[in-house]
This record gives structure tokens, sequence and C-alpha cells, in this order.
């Protein structure tokens, strides 16, 4: 039997779009001569489509556009997935569903039975789990079905979260040999390797072919980064799909077809992050309607790597900078920006705010005139440009994205309303080390990004003199601190237990918890870590901020 | 048997006030020769306590401060809501738990069965099921315990969400003539009255005694409302504690103390909503830390009714009011503001916005100096006023309240960064004709509010004789079709059914759709409806909004 996994780029609720692509794929693998082609969890509606999940309007369309596949695809089985309906009172009125169709026919389909619920994924809020597991038997081989956190299941890879239900083992105790899991799998850094063994686990413990199919491109803060795989019965990878893109593999299950075993060669780390950025930023705008960005270039190394990512991800004729100098701008900013924009060829603006600045000053009586700007007086410069950038936003349809990192993020090193203002976050899941480790990725063929900007000290430039480094802990220890409380959920113990001076990590914990109410408000950001601030990160803001958990 | 009812407010995560608090509830209680207190559900964290839930560090000190309550109060029966662990693996590691101790001991436990997860519940994240519910012995009676959702199952009452389990049967069942019901139940306008039946129904219907014990004050969006009561057998409610306060009531079970049925007389949905938004207010700005506000007025009603409400949370003492005129602003605005301002007795100061207007006109090569200001124009004003409070509020520790109320919030007829820039977004869950009602209320006694202010045609004044009414539907209508979609999930054929046009309910779905990256960044808003913009109500950003769901 020949499988083809289509690993497609859905639009969430945009049901003729999806209808279009599924058909498109189907035909292409059909084309190929495959007999089954596998697309990912929730196809028809994309994934995630969170509270439209409870508009009947919603549900309707995604049933019609089912049955108009199953109607319209002939002559090749298919696995997709949708939304069903649960008819029993007293639960969660839909599943999670995979269906395969083939010749006008629904043969067999399979609900969802391990539910996510933690950090991003809210599926208890919708979907009532699946009960039970089957094997069936489909053009003389017998196989199932599976969905996503169906198979994230595997004890001896997973030793903390799993769950006591395990469909892939019911499956294969039930005689299948072949299992196709269809997922939405969002990426983050050093998942690929993790979700590889996972794989290679399940199919080798199982003694099945398992064939993995992911969703492709990015939906708001999550980034699907595909990776769709075969992996045979002795955990061997035959074929994979790339990362982030749309693409149909197939696989032959033919014994006399041989595969050698793939040799794992992901993209390093950061290369990958940075793919995921530019795949974010591309869906992000695209998918609004939009198609061109603006950033606020200040000189420094975050606008640098976001305006770099705009380009990458939008083509440099889509892409515009402001710089915004004030009378605190150092002459080197003035060049830097100039060569940015010059390597990267986009447009650059320049707008003086200092005389706007002075007006504030002068018009607000409770505010200080002196050469020492205060908080105050530093967070109106910063607004300033944020109401000129959502002005040129405004005028031109172009979309403004932030260029805040995940370390000042954290800490509240960053002016709501002023270089928050934004459509969307791009590298507020980027710790400020790994700023520079993209930085350099970027520079890899020549220096886009000027090497000065790399080279001097990170600077706000909202006041005389002003350095991160008089104001924040080294990036180094800070970024270490944060990444152990926020990604990794250690307690003040472990981390000094790891080195750090303790008071030194409950000021940046009480920065972190006294700031909540800045993130609140933040745009979207791009989730590339285990743990991003925003829809995975649920804490209360109006609370005692003294207490460090 | 002495029952006393402990409608607290506790602050999330600070363990040594709630365990003052509870400590003081108890001792009064205690004083009033009560056998047994019963405390909110999770009383010891506050309600919700969100992903704190996934700090160790968190629940540690929850249960040790639940084990100092143990150990130090004595001679009283208390019962008390806290994060109990679930050692099972494979299953979510906490219980949502209720102790009964005395003495120093822990009597019983009982563990949360019907786990809300929807709307703004989030429970099935943290918490596994309870899988018993137990009747046992204290003090001669048979008594059990049960948590919040656990009543919310009665099908006489409830039609459309229930829950296959019933904790309240199962322990009336086993032979309980007592069940007590500890929880935190988020106020929505209507929902007493709700409420009320459902206890008297469960209390009928089970043959028991059933004891609510609410939280009362507000954390973040959330306002619980108290409304502690108990239902005797017959389902009649014997005593009630009031809205919003912390109280402590007590009922007899002695079958000698005879209570008179009270005849339920709740305040009217208004009177509630108008006292739940400055409960809001008051813990929000408190439990933060501060205790100032300042609001933007500018002479319209959101902004007096804003204000009024923020006078009654905090005091006049601590409201200051800014008046930010241009030149688009009318005379009556002038004198209406500071009618208002005298009325309420608050600090207000002027600040003319037009010389920074201009700074921006001259500044920004691509804005128009026309008379006629478009969108681009007009939020330039917005965000210098946005700019104008925050920089206020960094100087003087007044937070900002926004004014905004949910029908413009709804279709995006607002300016992020500007109007939308605040701390606390109080009427955000107001509708515009709800707006007046209030301000109706607050008048009651002498007109605080201006009656020009209510009279007048609403305008956001950006532009020459701007006025809503040519801009958006009439608020009727529009607060009609929006309560019809997004509070009661109407389809448009069912809102076309209720008589409005179908294209208005297009356009009006479409505004709502697209400004969902709007609402993304607004602040927190307070809840009073059964569906608020916010934690509760979850959408997709870049997707397409040409479809009406």
């Amino acid at each position: 039997m020949k499988i083809a996994l289509a690993q497609i780029n859905p639009i969430i609720g945009n049901f003729e779009y999806n209808f279009n692509k599924i058909t498109e794929f189907a035909n292409k693998a059909k084309s190929l001569g495959a007999d089954i082609v596998a697309f990912p969890e929730l196809a028809v509606s994309g994934y995630p489509p969170k509270d439209f999940l409870e508009k009947q309007a919603f549900i309707n369309e995604n049933l019609n556009t089912l049955t108009r596949l199953v109607e319209s695809i002939k002559g090749i089985g298919v696995v997709c997935g949708y939304a069903d309906i649960n008819r029993i009172k007293g639960e969660k009125p839909l599943f999670n569903a995979a269906a395969l169709f083939e010749n006008g026919k629904i043969i067999h389909k399979a609900y969802k039975r391990l539910l996510p619920s933690y950090d991003v994924f809210d599926e208890t809020r919708y979907f009532e789990e699946g009960k039970t597991s089957e094997a069936f038997l489909y053009k003389g081989e017998k196989i199932g079905l599976t969905i996503c956190e169906d198979f994230w299941n595997d004890k001896s890879v997973i030793s903390d979260r799993y769950y006591k239900n395990d469909p892939v083992a019911d499956i294969a105790d039930n005689g299948a040999k072949i299992i196709i899991n269809i997922s939405a799998s969002p990426f983050e850094a050093k998942k690929n390797n993790f979700r590889a063994s996972l794989i290679s686990s399940t199919a080798r413990n199982n003694g099945i072919d398992f064939i993995y199919v992911n969703q492709a491109g990015a939906n708001d803060s999550l980034i699907f980064d595909g990776l769709s795989a075969v992996c045979d019965s002795r955990g061997n990878f035959c074929v994979m799909a790339t990362e982030f893109k749309e693409e149909l593999i197939t696989y032959d299950t033919t014994p006399s077809q041989i595969y050698n075993p793939l040799t794992l060669n992901f993209a390093h780390e950061n290369e990958s992050i940075l793919n995921a950025l530019i795949t974010g930023v591309r869906d992000y705008i695209i998918k609004s309607g939009f198609s061109k960005a603006v950033i606020g270039l200040s000189g420094g190394i975050d606008s640098a790597l976001t305006a770099a990512i705009a380009v990458e991800a939008l083509g440099a004729r889509n892409v515009t900078g402001i710089f915004m100098p004030s009378l605190y701008t150092s002459k080197e900013n003035y060049k830097d920006t100039r060569s940015l924009a010059e390597n990267l060829n986009i447009k650059l603006e320049v707008i003086h705010i200092d005389k706007i600045y002075k007006k504030f000053l002068n018009g607000l009586f409770f505010v200080s005139n002196s050469d020492k700007p205060e908080i105050t007086e530093q967070n109106i410069q910063a607004r300033i440009r944020g109401t000129i950038l959502m002005a040129y936003s405004n005028k031109t349809g172009a979309l403004v994205l932030t260029t805040g990192n995940k370390s000042e993020l954290a800490i509240g090193y960053c002016t709501l309303y002023g270089d928050m203002a934004g459509a969307l976050a791009v590298i507020a899941d980027v710790p400020k080390t790994t700023v520079y480790e993209l930085s350099y990725i970027i520079n890899k063929d020549y220096p886009k990004i000027p090497l000065n900007i790399i080279r001097k000290a990170p600077s706000a430039e909202l006041a005389p003199l002003q350095k991160d480094e008089d104001e924040l802990p080294p990036y180094k220890i800070l970024d270490a601190v944060l990444k152990g409380f926020i990604e990794e959920d250690k307690d003040i113990n472990s981390l000094v237990k790891q080195g750090f001076d303790k008071r030194l990590i409950e000021d940046i914990i009480k920065r972190i918890s006294k700031n909540e109410y800045k993130r609140h408000q933040a745009p979207l950001g791009l989730k590339v870590t285990s743990k991003a601030f925003g829809y995975g990160r649920r804490y209360p803001i109006a609370c005692d901020t003294e207490f460090n958990f």
C-alpha cells in the first residue's frame, strides 16, 4: 500500500481555502499512485480553532466541508481531521475526529482519546475523549488511526506527563501493522529531536509502521514545523518531510520496497528557530489579509534582527524601517541604521521625535524638563515612537512588528503602548542571548546586520548614557535564571543550587511577577520555546507580588 | 449544630493574609457559638490561582498554610478549600479540595468532582476529578462536602450543560442531611436568581439542608458576589449574606430553631452590576498595591460613569480626572466636565492636546493636515491622550482606568494605545445602553452625572461634527445583536428571525471578528455578563474574517 503524507498549511475558518487545499493535495497524491493520503489534525477547519468550536455555524460548515470532500474526491482513500458531534448528554459536545473516506463513503472514524490540557492546549474545553481505538482492514492491511497527543504516551521516552490510556498500544494489540497519526504539533526549539525519538520508540515498541502527518505553517503564536515522517516497525525513519513548509511525501508498505534508514540530520536549533520566526511573520501577515510590515529601527540588535526576519518573510520591498532619533540617540545609531537598511535593501524613513517630545514636556505640568529623564519621560519618548509607527501603519496598511525580546518582556524592561505597540511581537519568545546567536546566522553569508550593531553595548537610549547593563543583570545570567524559572519551573532553591545569587533570583522573579500587567496587553508573540508568555502561561495580575513562586 | 458561613475575600497567593483572614473569621464564628465554620473554595490560596497551581513552591505554601490552620484553630470545626496533591501517575497532579478539620486533625477530605472547563474556567488544566462523594458523621449529624460546580447539575433547572455524575445526590443517597458547598462563583447579571433556584431545587430534590458559602470581592476580571446562603430541605431560604462584601452568617440545624422562609429580594440587576463594578475597581487597585486612579474625562457618558464608579470604589480624594480637549472639543464638554468633577468632588486637570497634535502632524510626512482627520489622525489624538494619562500615572502612582464600553470594544470603535490604554477597563463588559441605565442609578439621589452628559448625542470628537450615530448602527440595535451573537451564541439566521437586517448583522459580526486583535491587547475588563471579552472568550486572530461564525 502506498501512503501519501499531505503536510498542508490550512487557514482557520476558511473552509473554502481548506477544501481546495485538501482536494489539490489528494489529486497530487493520486497522480503519484498513492492508495491513501493523510491530512493533519482538524485539517478541515485549521488548528487551533479555539472558541470557534463553540459556534454551531462553524461546526456545521466544518461538517459540510467534510461531506463535500467525501463526495468529490474519488479514487483514493483520504484520512482527514475534523470536528465531529457528540450527542451524548452530560458530555462535551464534540470529538476531535479523524475520518477515512473513499469513493463517497466514510469507512472508519476515530476520536482523539488523549486530550492535551496544558500550556497552549485547551482541548478538554471543547472535546470529549474518544473511548476506544480499533484496528480495521483497509486494502488488505490492518491499520488504525490516532490523533496527535494519542501517541505522546510512551513511558520509555516521556517521564513526567503521560496518560493512563494508550491508544497506539490498543490498536497494535488489535492487530494493526500500520498506524496513521494526524497531528497539529507546534514547534519549539529541540522538540524535533524529542518527537523523533518518540515516533521511533512508538513504532518499535508496538511493532508497527508509524505514519506521522503534521500541519505546516503558523497560526497566531503557534508555528507548526511539519517534519511529517514514516518510521518502520524497527524504529527506523524511512521518509521525512521538510520543516515548516507544505509538502507531499509518500511511503510504500510493500516489503519489496526497501528504505535505507534515514540519518536524522535536523537543522541546528537556532536555524530552526529562525525559520520558525520567518514562517510565523509571513503567515500572521498573510492570513490577516495584509502583505507589508513596518518596524521601528533603533540601531540596536533587536530591531535589526526583527527587520532581517521580516525581509526573509515578506521580501525587502514589503518592509519599511522607521528610524526615530531623539537627542539621546548616538551618532553610531544613525550610521548603523542606514547600513542595516542598505544591507537589507529596505525603505528607511527618518522621523525626529524631539519636537514632539518637547511639546509633551512643555504641555504636561507634572513632567520634568531636566536632562535626566525619569521613567515617565522615558516612556513618553517610547510612546511617541509607538504612535508614529501606528500612524504609518494606519496610513499604509503595513503591520507594525514589535522588536522586544523575551528577556526584557520578562522583567518589564519595555514600554506599554511604546516599543510594545504593534501587531506581532516577533522575538518575544527569544532571549537576548539567543538574539545574538540568531543574528550570527542571519549574517552567515555576509554581514546583513552591521557588525557594530552586534558588538556595541545594548541601550534603550531614552536617557543620556543609558546602558542596559547598568539597569539589568548581565544577560547571560538573566537568561539562565529566566530559563530555569519560566521554562523549567524551577523554584528559588534549585536556582540557588545552580549557583545564582539568591537576592538576584528573588529580584528577577519579583520583576517577572510585577510585570504581568504589561504582558497581558502585549501583542501576540511567536512561540519558539517550551514556555512562551501569552496564551500558554496564565497568571493572575492583581495579586500579591511580594511572594516568589 | 450551629453552622457559620464565612464569606471572605482572600488575596491570591498572599498566604499570610489569607491565614489571618481565615483565623479571624474562625474566631468570630467560635465567639458566636458555631460548631463549624465553612470558607470558600480554595480559600487558602484565593480563587482563581491559575498557573500558580503549576508552581511547586505555591502548592507547598498552600499545604503549609493549611497545616498551620489545622494546628492553630481550636475549638471549632473548619471547612476550608485548598489544593491537594494527587500522587497517581497518569492523572492531573492536583485535586481541588475541601478539608474539615478540628482541634489539630483533619476529619474529612472531599475532592471536587465536576470540574468546569468553559468560559473563564480552566479547571481540567490543573485538577483531576474526585472519584467519590461520601456522607460522614460529624457531631451527631450525617453531613457531606461539595465544591462549587459539584451542585451545578440539577437537571430540573439546568437544561444544556450538565454532568453525568451527581455528587450531591451521591452524598444524599449516602444518608447526609446537611451538605456544605464551598464555592468561588463569579458574578454575572441575573445569575443570583438562577443560582438561588438551583440551590433551592438542589436542597429540595435531595431532601437536605444546603449550605452554600461563596467568595466575596474581586480578582482581576472576576467579581464574586457572595450571597452565601442556607436553604432547608423544603427548598426555603433561611439565611443569606449580602452581595460582594465579606460577612459571617450563621444557621442552626436544630429543629427547634425556626426560620421564616426568606423572601428573596435581590437588588435590581443594574444595581448589582454597579456594585460589582465598584467592587472590581476597588479590589483591582488595592490588591495591586495601589490606592489611586486617574481617568481621562471627555465630557461623555462613558468616562463620567467610570469616574463615578471610581469615586464609589476609592473615595473622591483618590480619583483624578484629566480633561484633554482639542480643537474638536465642543464647548459643552468643557462645561459638562467641570460640572461632573465638581459633583463628584474630584480633582480635575485640564491639558490641551492641540500643540502636541500639531507637532505630530508637522513631523510626520505621511499624515494629513486637513480639517477632516482620517482614522490615522483621529488615532493620533487618542494616543496623545493615552500617553498623557500614562505619564500622569507614572508620575503619581494613580492607575489609569479606561472608559470604553462593551459595544465599542466589540466593533473596534476605540483606539489601541489611545482610549484603550490603562490598567483596568471598568465598563468593558457593559453595553452602551446599559451605561445609560447605570448612570440613572448613580444619579438616583441627585444628578452627580450632569444631565446634559446623559442627554447629548455621543461623540468621539476626533473630527469635526463627528457623532457615533453617523458611524455606527443605533446602540439599541447594535446592543441587541451583540447580546444575541456574543452572549447567546446565536447565528445569523436566528438573529434574522429576531427581526434584524441581515446585512447589518453580517456587518456587525465582521467588525467583531476583524477587531479581535484590538481586544487581544485590551486591559483586563470587569466581567458582568455571561460572556465578556477576555479570558473567557478565546478566538484566533490571524484568520479569515470574511466568514461569519
